[in-house]
């Protein structure tokens, strides 16, 4: 038997702008992962998504990202260690005071954008982030890139982790992301991306660009939750999943 | 034997931007209030201010204000309870991230400037506030305006309340503080101040600026930490206390 | 013959968030309110929009609010007229700057939000905003709501101004528009919304909620770009102006 | 004859957050950067800082940075070349309107921090940065790292340049400044100092680090306007400059 999580981003809007469907994905997912004020989010729409998860049996966790609202952080900083350390035990915090609020636990946290890219190949950075994790409380599982440093440095620290991988994104020799700046960096047909999930999940195997088989960790998927076709790519990979007999469930 | 409070407000530098004289006032107050990174106050000085209140064993409050650096959170700032239920989570929540990653508890919450004179006169915002306080931990101490609105909403939905006063502020008939526009809003002779503050605490009553004696409840007194002369007020406040036979210490 | 101004709020988005159907509605406008990055608008939307205003002959204006992005300008804040005056000048020479990079022309300013309504009944607040567009470029023409304070100001320093009427919103016997907070508020019969334009156009008065005829001045008509309906009744006020020998001209 | 400018960094208060002592510094300077609101800077330091600038006959610049107050713009970020002219233009146009407000004129723009940093070695970068000065107004000066890639990108479109030297810095074999990790990387012996700049002025040269003399173009120099011992720095080398027969004036 098979099993596997499935999350997405949530609470992404602010103030007045709104991104995302939050509440019908949150039907087909087992983990959220909520922006905290930094990249995305403010006190209103981390309440209420806090309050959405726990009414869906949704687990929480906190996107902890670069305060950088008009790059929605995704543009690389360069921060310390230290800092690195400060916003993600700030944020971390800011969204546990509404999951205590509910009577709720953080499950999980997972870097967001550029933060989760740098720290995947930061050993000094993913240190920072996960004692960050460990000092609020050392069973929060950290979300990382499947087999990169962040998910070593978490292990070496104790604390727990989910290998991420990617629904729409193709894989390198190496095993990271191709990056999206090249031409095959996403996989556009959704019958391929749910075949890529399956496969990793049941063989610990995923095709890098070149066609070499590599070994990856599939413990989580990540799927998005904007875009036109999001919920219907939703629907499908846990509809296609269920087919494999995967079960789809939080860690 | 009496005692009572000293409270003061701490962490309000900014990046490089620098406010106070956080390590040396600390030796003398017995509450901290922190700032949470929405009016001053920034993940980096959180850190280090939370720390230095352990080391100095001063209680650790959140000070919580609206989200205007730029004003310093002295603006007044039209929000629904709503959003002061939620800016208020979200900033305790960022603090006690901090807090417990030092094993540390949280004393307080105290609102800062705009927010905690609204509060003050405003029963729903004050509802609002109080309730943020109650649903992350109803053992922390909200801090308000000596016998406001604030603090009977605090105490109506079951907090334990500080009545603060202020050394160097008048009060009018009503008992609420003489708004600084006025000429006489400020004590600025030291010594008057002190016999205020020894009055307030030993009688439970304070002369208003027509000479009429009120009653008020002096359980946590306020001094300030910045300005040229504020360390050298702190050291004489406390002498003073001590030699009226009051004791200094948290609640 | 008469002649009117459409006016409507453009370049509302932020980084990735996205508000308003901008090119398609500056097809049905003569002139742009665009939002100068305080409570909403960010560099790449202001030049990518005043771009679109030039090639499409729309003329350009400041859509000056309060540094509120999470409350969209929208919540009162007790700025001092001095702090109204330089947020003031800081905003439209921000926007100036696009505007001049594609040999343009700045037409006119319009305080947004909270900063309109606040000023409509404000002298001092009024005067300070008249000021700063006064020193910049007493060419500059401002936009206020008809008969208000702010076009009393705007005239006494001097400049041109144009007195704004909105389409789908009702007025008191005093003129001022029904707060929003009111039931009927809103006209929600878009039939009704265009005769009460032509009316004022054409008569210069309109029947307030009580059914009380009163003066108004209708220089330009301020349609919404956002909402589901609001291509559609873009289309049909500049139809429906046009079947009534109105013609539709920027100021 | 020789004749040089000194430019100081003006205008980094915000809000409450005093840096610097301008009023002083201004009496020994030509030129002043004014921080436009994104690394530092508010609306009201600018309109102070402009006036004073005015009263003074000290040149006016935009010193424009990235938008990261908490950093204070001193964090690499990594933005587009697009993103680097909509900001640019963004900042230039703010302050010039407080500028034109009072019938003055703008002089120069300086990147500040991070953006001049990553500009001197990024063409791209300092084409977009030239570009966004030239089209804002031609007649401007851009200040950048003496003969550095913003240099040339500057003069190749058409742009007139300050050359700028560092007077507390010391050189590479490159003729790039040492970074400030390194342990040399700051000349601390104000006599040094002084001397350094003396020879850079009159020979076109300078001694690197290792000893070796390299060519370098000194239009303007560079000196920091905080820090206890500014004031009597910014005296020193005025006096000395003098002494030497160098007459100080803007470009």
């Amino acid at each position: 038997m098979y099993s596997v999580d499935i999350n997405c981003d949530m609470g992404e809007s602010f103030g007045t702008y709104k991104i995302g469907n939050d509440e019908k994905i949150m039907e087909f997912i087992s983990s959220a992962n909520i922006a905290c004020g930094f990249h995305a989010g403010d006190p209103t729409i981390m309440n209420k998504t806090v309050k959405l998860c726990l009414e869906k049996s949704v687990s929480i966790g906190a996107h902890v990202g670069f305060q950088d609202l008009i790059g929605f952080g995704r543009r690389n900083m360069n921060i310390t260690p230290k800092e690195a350390y400060e916003i993600t035990m700030y944020q971390i915090g800011a969204l546990n005071g509404f999951v205590k609020s509910y009577g709720g636990k953080m499950n999980h946290v997972k870097p967001h954008g550029a933060l989760y890219n740098m720290a995947a190949q930061d050993e000094e950075l993913s240190r920072a982030i996960s004692e960050a994790v460990y000092k609020i409380d050392p069973e929060i599982i950290l979300f990382g890139l499947s087999r990169s440093r962040l998910i070593k440095a978490a292990e070496n620290i104790g604390l727990r982790v989910a290998n991420e991988v990617f629904a729409d994104r193709t894989y390198t020799d190496r095993g990271t992301l191709t990056p999206r700046k090249e031409e095959n960096a996403l996989i556009k047909n959704e019958e391929e991306s749910v075949r890529q999930v399956v496969k990793m999940i049941k063989t610990g195997k995923v095709n890098s660009t070149t066609g070499k088989e590599i070994n990856i960790k599939a413990d989580t998927v990540c799927i998005h939750g904007d875009g036109e076709k999001a919920l219907e790519f939703a629907k499908k990979i846990r509809s296609e999943l269920m087919i494999n007999n995967i079960t789809i469930k939080s860690i």
